[in-house]
């Protein structure tokens, strides 16, 4: 009988699962829509969940019953109460084994360095540092939009329409960003407060972000500064995990939408770090998510397997780094 | 035929309403949950905004078709269409004119000087500075939870969490704040997960200002830090509308339940613009917000006729200053 493995990867823009056959070549990779926990909620999560999953391990032609184990990286899903809930709603897909709920950060550690040492920094729509050093693992930030996230998507988004919008009272110094938002918007500034307040998501929030990386492209002090900041931010979350984990210069790599979006992010926390550049993770997240499933059966897979992991979700275009 | 001027004062937390008879005794006051537009939505504004003045004008003893004129006053109802909607929402009270929809702010303003120049810093929920000179209003901030109300109770309470987690992390200094939320969350930090994003309501967070007041009142220099912080904020509002007004030194009230709470808000923010202390306003904002819609009949209301509309108010425990 085969045997598959499957990995999720789900934050606050979207959701991507990968299903491989275990000593075999069937494989499936399918993406829903957000999955963050404390975002939409316990049930919306777990729907999404389940329909992306049920995509993947259809398009790799696994049968009822031939999931051997499934690993789910999910941002927010920090507490154990919370992984209880979402271990319990994947159980009606007949996994063999209890299904493992994570912090999607944790995933994109294994992605990233297996069991080596190391510190990935991750920002997308949210943000969140985690490292690992000899079976250890501490974590920075990760709060949430409300809490934290800082340097995040929705942190530089919200930023950006902040400080437009001390522009425009004169509580502020005037920047560029008034004028992009004014374009963004199709109107005048007022017409942020229907836009964030309708509600808006914490990726729609993000989306206002690469307004920031444009006026820092063209040289503006104030979305330099948010950039700035937010880089700095960033760093601060790699010291503080780094600190209790006793590394010193750990390696450190960047996951996430953002630092693909803004280039310059990417540049600014090596800056604050003191590295002439940070590394992108040999391995997406969601790769690292199926690594941790086949931990669950006691598997170690071998580079040559994860990498045709790795192929599978590079073909379908899920990993753009 | 008797004729009934109606004020109300929403915001995040609680809508005050207040009917007066015009040239008799006869007054009814009440108090509703918050009716901010953009945080509840039109509909459930609307809905508080009607049950709250159906009982003030109950309590009154004021007979349909008695009401002459009606102004309310709405924290975050700014926009022409957002005051369109609410005016026609409010049309079942079969007002004789047009009922007046202005943000709370204008009616804070119309209490603390009437028609006298000045400027009015408001800290509840929410934070707005509102100004005004012969003829001419001018406001900075309130633009909510999400886009600033710098120096409001949601901020200051969002800072505080935001500090304790930063101590937790190991991203920024020890602070009695950690403690103060871990007796207040009955549990450790990650509880506020839960408790932030259930969702939390604006005035919700706020409450959470009151920690950083006693962290800050044992001297905690990351609460103080806070304070200083949404006191220079609320300064910063000050001076950008004293500046276009074309007002030197103007006069200054402080408005709103954040300051009652955090008396050293109200001196720091004092200290910031160079005053020895801010004066609370004459009159509530829901008398200002009858003054408003005595001048929607062309009447102007005389101290002595305001200090009677006040009383009622006082007296049914609804302005505490």
């Amino acid at each position: 009988m085969k045997e598959f493995l499957v990995g999720v990867d789900g934050g606050g823009s979207k959701t991507a699962c990968l299903a491989v056959e275990w000593n075999g070549r069937a494989a499936g990779y399918a993406v829903g829509g957000p999955s963050n926990y404390h975002g939409i909620g316990a049930a919306a999560a777990g729907q999404v969940l389940r329909a992306t999953i049920a995509q993947a391990l259809a398009s790799s032609g696994a049968l009822p019953g031939e999931v051997g184990a499934l690993c789910a990286g999910l941002a927010g899903c920090d507490r154990a109460d919370d992984r209880a809930t979402v271990e319990s709603m994947l159980a009606p897909l007949a996994c063999r084994r209890m299904p493992l709920v994570v912090n999607d950060a944790r995933v994109a550690l294994a992605g990233a360095f297996g069991s080596a040492p190391g510190v990935v920094v991750i920002s997308g729509t949210g943000s969140i540092v985690m490292g690992q050093h000899g079976g250890r693992i501490e974590r920075a930030g990760g709060w949430g939009p409300l809490l934290g996230d800082e340097g995040s998507g929705y942190d530089v988004g919200r930023r950006g329409a902040v400080a437009a919008l001390r522009a425009y009272d004169g509580r502020g110094p005037g920047t560029l960003l008034v004028d992009l938002y004014r374009q963004y918007l199709e109107g005048d500034l007022d017409l942020l407060i229907p836009l964030v307040y309708r509600p808006i998501t914490p990726a729609d929030m993000g989306r206002l972000a690469r307004l920031v990386g444009e006026a820092a492209g063209a040289k503006d002090p104030v979305a330099l500064g948010i950039l700035e900041a937010s880089a700095g931010e960033l760093a601060l979350g790699v010291h503080a995990v780094a600190r209790r984990l006793g590394l010193d210069r750990p390696a450190v790599v960047a996951v996430g939408g953002l630092f693909r979006e803004l280039p310059a992010l990417r540049q600014l926390v090596a800056a604050r770090l003191g590295y002439s550049h940070l590394e992108w993770p040999r391995y997406a997240p969601v790769v690292g998510a199926v690594a941790l499933a086949a931990g669950c059966c006691g598997y170690q897979p071998e580079a040559g397997v994860m990498d045709s992991w790795q192929r599978v979700v590079l073909e379908a275009g899920g990993w753009s780094q």
